[in-house]
């Protein structure tokens, strides 16, 4: 794109996976075995855990809303995401959670990937809840209630699916419209779809509740008397400062497992509990040094609210199946001498 | 761009401003003109410096280099940058600092512009080294002294001549290829431009000292005996830690300005000395609370190392320059429901 530089270095144009691309990649590789490779690449990045960069994600808040960067690397590669977080968007018809990223080399600090991630995020937090609950939830689970029937809900229900093998979910929303379309595109998944009108109702023989909610407060959207022996509950709405799902007396009846621990005090559902709370980093669970579910009446609590790395296992899974003569982007200037921006600049003139 | 939205929102689609649109704005605007005019917005911007969300920037250090992101936000607009630094990849035929980045809205979070900012940054970079100097240096400053002849000298010659008027630029670098690319870029631009062949004959006689210089080490550029009265010295290239171009004892001669003290404190000249050396911020000086140059023999001394609220400052000039029509990225994801993700995806199959 930049006709000026005979020899344009290939690092110089950056692949561009837009929000097309993206649909077109998951429609080749095919939506459940796209969780089921994410899942996997999710367990080796969590195995290597120790090896990254980890910082809390940096978050710019304003009272409608946060945006904010999430960075990390294994030495290797380089991966951010930004992301917006506003629940009022949906008012005016625009997205609550959107999101972009890149992928970059560590050597060079070149990009390799510029990809929208606004549907990327919500693959790799389905599949992060499922990649967890193969750890944590009960042997044989097969029905999933899913409490919040928003943009997050069929994904989170067709992951669980194809990497752990339920094959029943039941769907309940504050707003019935919400579970209606959700119900409506899970027809034909292969799973038996129950719509319900009340929490209770759908967490009636459940082996894993999922939450994700999107109201930006404390909700309780389950209560202590609900929850069960032997559930796991997968809490992912609850992913900023002043937002939690659920009654802090669940948290102390289960164990409460979670991504990093710095990020999941100031962002999490035990953002309600003591600092000195006991949790355990899931990666710990993965490594086999502590153990994931214990016994059949264990309460288990994930205790999700998405970290860097994951997108970054993202990222690199989409570089696998970006396919050369996709879109490039003229982002990265290359004057044939690096010293001589200025002379590619002049030379650009008429 | 995708189709499968009938009515796409207008925030779907992020305009993209390439390298090749980047130089035809600049060649649109005039580079002189764009140094006024950036340098008249920093002001504007460093004028209301305590309204800005600030932050030392979140660096990913290598052994070969850093990858930096930038952000901040007025709380009207966010932006942020991606920037490397590798000193290394001159010798691949790769820029050392290359730069993209985003301009948004806060009460949405999605994205106004999407830019390349290896250009961006290098202007901003000298407007701002220049708008410094309108407060710092000698009144009737006309011969600049730049120690550092690589990607970034025409601009910091350019800016000054705009800016403040300077008329004459005496160049020196370790590399005289260098020195002869700066000298054969300048010819034509109205400036004499004198080729030295060391950085003592360099100074002789400047009203301003500018040092970019590249090494990602402690070097000294500038040794005490070099520095007379009345200098101002626009100290740039020391922007990282274990980066710095200056003999301590200058900073002792010196009244010391900075962008942001606490990134300077480990980015810049100051990572020499104790950490309650004294500086400046530069918004007290433009605001009136703190005086700038006081007399004429003073030595001033900008330790600059590049803050976001420069490059926010940046990305809105080049917002107010981006023309309609131009090149508009698909990279958020805009269903109709915007709780409709699956939906989206689904009808996108075939």
């Amino acid at each position: 794109m930049n006709s000026l530089a005979p020899i344009p270095s290939e690092q110089a144009l950056v692949p561009f996976v837009s929000v097309a691309e993206m649909m077109a990649i998951i429609h080749r590789v095919g939506l459940e075995t796209a969780f089921r490779e994410l899942a996997d690449r999710l367990e080796a990045d969590f195995a290597r855990w120790q090896i990254f960069d980890k910082t809390p994600r940096v978050a710019s808040h304003s009272p409608i809303g946060v945006i904010e960067l999430m960075p990390t690397s294994d030495g290797d590669r380089y991966a951010f995401k930004y992301v917006n977080g506003h629940p009022a968007n949906t008012r005016a018809g625009l997205q609550t959670v959107t999101a972009f990223g890149v992928l970059a080399q560590v050597e060079t600090g070149y990009p390799l990937l510029f990809a929208e991630m606004t549907l990327l995020t919500v693959l790799r937090t389905a599949a992060s809840s499922a990649m967890v609950a193969r750890h944590l939830a009960p042997k044989g689970a097969r029905i999933l209630a899913l409490i919040g029937n928003g943009a997050q809900a069929e994904f989170q229900a067709l992951a669980m699916k194809a990497v752990i093998g339920i094959d029943t979910v039941r769907l309940y929303d504050v707003d019935p419209a919400a579970t209606a379309k959700c119900r409506d595109n899970l027809q034909g998944s292969g799973l038996t779809v129950i719509a319900c009108t009340s929490a209770e109702a759908a967490i009636e023989g459940a082996d894993i509740i999922t939450t994700c909610t999107a109201d930006k407060k404390n909700a309780t959207v389950l209560h202590d008397n609900m929850i069960g022996a032997g559930v796991h509950i997968n809490a992912i709405g609850g992913d900023c400062p002043g937002k939690t799902e659920l009654a802090s007396a669940i948290l102390h009846r289960a164990e409460v497992f979670v991504e990093y621990e710095p990020q999941t005090r100031i962002e999490g559902e035990i953002q309600q509990v003591a600092p000195d709370f006991p949790v355990v980093e899931m990666w710990r669970v993965i490594n086999g040094e502590v153990p994931g579910r214990r016994d059949a009446a264990q309460i288990t609590l994930f205790d999700g609210v998405g970290f860097a790395i994951e997108d970054f296992t993202a990222l690199n899974w989409l570089h696998s199946h970006a396919q050369s003569g996709g879109a490039m982007l003229d982002m990265i200037a290359d004057p044939d001498d690096p010293r001589d921006l200025y002379g590619m600049l002049m030379r650009a003139r008429g």
